[in-house]
């Protein structure tokens, strides 16, 4: 199908956003990861692009798929690495180790929070960050990967 | 059968925990994790309830269960999460991601260790913490479950 | 009588331990002092044990009487430091002076508060230790004595 | 005219932000200042706002605009700190002291320099951050302020 | 008589308070301890007040007062808590643990002196503090007293 | 006219106090910066002190205005430096610059919020501190101004 | 065959190690894990050794692997830890949790490199560590493991 | 008695000291605090000194006895502070606050043991340290005091 | 006038530095900034060069006259930064910014004074720095500027 | 004579190392610095290198001879800093500053030791570091010097 | 001659103190290092020892005799390590690999003076430490000696 | 001759200023320490003076120096530390023990390099300090000197 010659964008997504829109709703909002992917699909039409969203609570799934983003040729890749943000560096050698841009979210704000989140290693090796805005962040996310 | 009518309680245990009764018996001990479930059985029936006891050296396999236990309305959970109780935020999240209520156990006493085991990730989050009591400190953690 | 010949656990509690019941019942619980102590003796006498339980604001006087535990030949201190457990050495010093062995009990959970409340000069030095589930880790304390 | 309807976003530029386009612009870009305020007033034509662009090297200038943007109802402020970003808790308390939501802008990602600019004070008060897509970072906030 | 009438402020000295007058004069001033009795007894008369100024160099005392404040029911307590303020968690604890307000009174400025002096513990539970101003300090909080 | 006879004070207030009244009245009170000086004129008038209460949101007018203090003879500069409390090494020079004594006046208590106002570049040059005590804090700075 | 009679080396390389030959080759060279792994053989072949070089992204692997080479009586484990030395407690206990030697191996050194990677977590409890000789650094491994 | 004549040297023991002989003899050494009072009182003689040896678990009895020591202008005060030495801002402040001499002595060497025995607040105020020789320790002070 | 064709350095001077000759004589010396601004011109003279020596207490005018110092050419900058040395990330970004040499002179040394200025920002980014030598430290600077 | 063609390895040993197979046995080994030349140059032998293997207590001597192996065109240098690994920023800047490379030993794995062993001045610039080995540490060390 | 006999006593005295006398003499006493030699000869008469008393500005020197003392079977050492205290690894590495005991002494009390020296590498490995007595310490520490 | 009678300057070098012009000349620049001392001679007789340069690896003979500065009745001395600037409390000692003016050089601005060098034991107790000039720097020390 011509669907399949619109450049690829990974949308992966960290440990316990599985949780989304039931887990500390007045932290990271009523959306549920599915919405997200839904919104995200219609946006991604408009700019040309095509998503592959996936989530998991294994920091090695989040490196494997950073490594077959490069494989395949991806346009970009949007990681919300949720709490690995703070603590991997095995995801900041990941994201550093591949020439494909990566853009980091974050729904909430991390530096509003606990001291313990004001840490990112993936901010460092990423293309750019956004965070704080909520669900919309990923469709920001999703405008700066058609403009690089 | 009549018993699976028993609230169920998840027994999970992190890294290395499957070394039990071998690895480092002066710090922790001569149970092995066999050991501990069947004792842990049978004290469940004693106080109504039933056990689910697992263990994983993946931190990702925690957090599916962690969310697997509030799906099934699991009663509580008992968590000792090994070398992961010191550096992951990720299982902070996730704990503080469900209702169910969690008891943290340590079968030997972090903070009589190294240093780098003085901070605990998971006892910010979870309902009470037990330490230091070998074996015995599952059997005190389900009673605490049982006057949940 | 009789009931003298059953090995006695001394329950000492350090300060503000007193106000117990007004002093912040959503962190403490509404329970009084009295009202543990209660408990804990009806749940030492079916474990065969009996308490005596103190409280003081002095930490001479919490030194003294783990003292006197010794001396007494106790089967265990069940030990709530309250905001000694942060501070004093010298406390760490009597328990590790004292071959009887102290069980350290925390109604709160000191990791989930501030952070001068996640250091225990007494956690290194304890059998081990109870945080967090309120006047029920006083029984779960004594199950542990007994099982010494 | 009809153009004052549309609603005013603030676009506030911190200290040094007058040298873009000269000052080191393998880290921030060849776009000048005027560059941007020419882009971001095409962007806002066509989401149906207006924008109004400023520059100080001034902390007090920026706190004073911050207080203007409350007094005239604008509907958002986005906001490039510049310097400031690290030190400037007089800042992060006029942020937090207007009910203006605040976006903040980084033309660069601040965690990839020096470890003093791995502290924002603005962060934990501002609606979100977008940092590290330089002028295009100004356009993204853009829609994130549509957006609100 | 009448005067019993008047509302009680208790007024607390920490340790060491008794050598004033003789202590680091160039520090804490030539008024002793009676001296200033004297002169917050003179000053309270004026403002419909009455105090009770007691001394002492045990940490346990001066709990013991902040919990027979509340239970007698006084005004205020005004709390000079001398070398506890930069150690005692438990003397931050007593002052959390009652409704009395409590004014917290230093002679010098403890900013202006050692790196330990420089945290306090009263501080941040106190209703406010009064530094560095000698004997009048006293005056001062029973002003702030007066006026609650 | 006979009032300018009266001894000076300088009552000098940092950035966002301009605010005051509608910023977090929750912490800060609702008082506006006009009615604390016409409280403080009022106070003033009956110790035979006159005022002179300014505002600005920049650190330079603050360390221009201590120096003014100085040059007309003031009998005390009575200073809430707000944000610029704990970052202003500028101000803290200032003020030991001068002979001038200063007084230090904050309307929440520092030490009851954020880390980061934890430490004051004011306070170890400030003749005191008065903190926590609201708008009134300001008229017993008056009186301690009075009492030197 | 006569060849399985030679003791067993396990090889274990941690996250991104994959990448090797293509990820930063001015910091990790050139070589593929592909041709580590014959030039090992090789080697091996000359020590009277035999190897099994393996690779994954999830530390629980890692951990798993370092189990079943005591269960499988290896002679030694070399093991990369990659991004994972410097954050997992958890292989860290793993490694200490059995009696076969480890030694730890590093193409680049981590000192040299960012701050993060000062600290190992498998140092302290390894046999030995050679870092900073890229694929050179492994066939010294083998040969410490052939003089155990 | 002639006796009386003698300079009297107060010998002030902290908290745990009365386990002398029993506790941890391989850290603190087999002789009792009755022994070294003995040995001392002999050693005294010979220096035409005389002691009052005392023992506390109460910091403010310290203190009370270091304040009485310049009351009854004794000649010197030898103190072995114990776990105080570490934490107690009211004892570094007592033994300031007084013109007597003090000589601190520890039976170990602080430095020798955990980190949080490496600080010492009653050195920077005391005459000199003696630390490490156990017993003997107080007799130098002894010969020390009697050189001053 | 021939005057004008001498290079131009600009002589920068931070907060305070206007209250010069009266302010800590005994740290500063007692030279106003006339006294060597006069100094100055005389020593310019003879090395063909011309001055333009500025003092402000305005972190932004400090900013905005290096920006002039770039714009017009000068040779060379003379900072002494004042109290915004230790603090003002603004200070270091504008020097770093241009490409006009910037020499940075203090008048005593900071390292002999409080921890707090034993930090420099400006440092980092100045072509070199003189420290400790009073009024003569101004001279010693020209010379430096003039050998650029 | 021939031999003399052999390319030289200076074998630097920095303090305390000719107490070798006396001091602390169980760390260091059994073997005197005696018994590790001679077995070096047997294996140097093999290798076709030729060493000099030398021992000083002085800082200035290592630094001295450093600069010696750069001068006599050396093929590498093998340094055993002792104590001055962890202390010593010339011996970091003097081999940084020659072009020979060198190659960093331990005898013990300094990270299973004290924290003030766990930096190391000369890491960041060695070109590589072997650690643990005990004697052989050495042997491997001129296996990597042959390989450069 | 028969004082050969007498056991001997190294007296050792690192960097400056050959100033002795003259430098600083209201931190360091007016005695020379000649005075305290004479003084120590005629004290070790009475205790039937001998010493011999040297200084070095080199720390190498000092480890060497340290080795010396050993070799020659010296009673003791008495080490005034001076600057090196604070700094050297490799004395504190040479305190504890010889079995001769080594007594600390400081003529003033380091923990009175500034921060870097309340840090001592030769403390945890001294017999003991003796400080803040002036030249009568080396007296101490000869009683000390003959003690052992 | 008459030359003697001018006053002298000793210029002390540390380790690794023997290599200087061969040794990272982007950092250091390409003048060796014969260049600089024939400068510098130059230089001197210009200003009626005459200097004596030295360089040492070992810190021990520029403490011999620094002594023998004071033993001459040197007018002053010029210092360039090197790498013991940072690590050396002896050095401190000998600078502050002699009352020579000792005017500290770097050829390079430490607080551009690496962390470890931003810290200096010489700048608290020299006269004044002059960094990142090159070999300008020495000239201007002795410009300094002669003021002095």
């Amino acid at each position: 199908m011509a669907q399949d010659d619109r450049p690829l964008v990974l949308v992966l997504n960290g440990p316990n956003l599985n949780l989304l829109g039931t887990r500390e709703p007045e932290v990271y909002g009523a959306d549920t990861l599915d919405d997200i992917a839904e919104l995200m699909e219609d946006h991604a039409r408009v700019l040309g692009l095509r998503i592959d969203l996936r989530q998991s609570n294994h920091e090695g799934h989040l490196i494997d798929w950073l490594h077959e983003a490069q494989a395949r040729g991806c346009k970009a890749v949007i990681l919300n690495p949720g709490g690995f943000t703070h603590t991997s560096v095995a995801l900041h050698d990941a994201v550093k180790g591949i020439v494909t841009p990566v853009i980091e979210v974050h729904l909430s704000n991390p530096h509003a929070r606990e001291a313990f989140r004001h840490k990112s290693f993936v901010s460092p090796v990423a293309r750019g960050t956004i965070a704080g805005f909520g669900a919309k962040g990923y469709m920001l996310a999703l405008d700066a990967a058609a403009a690089i």
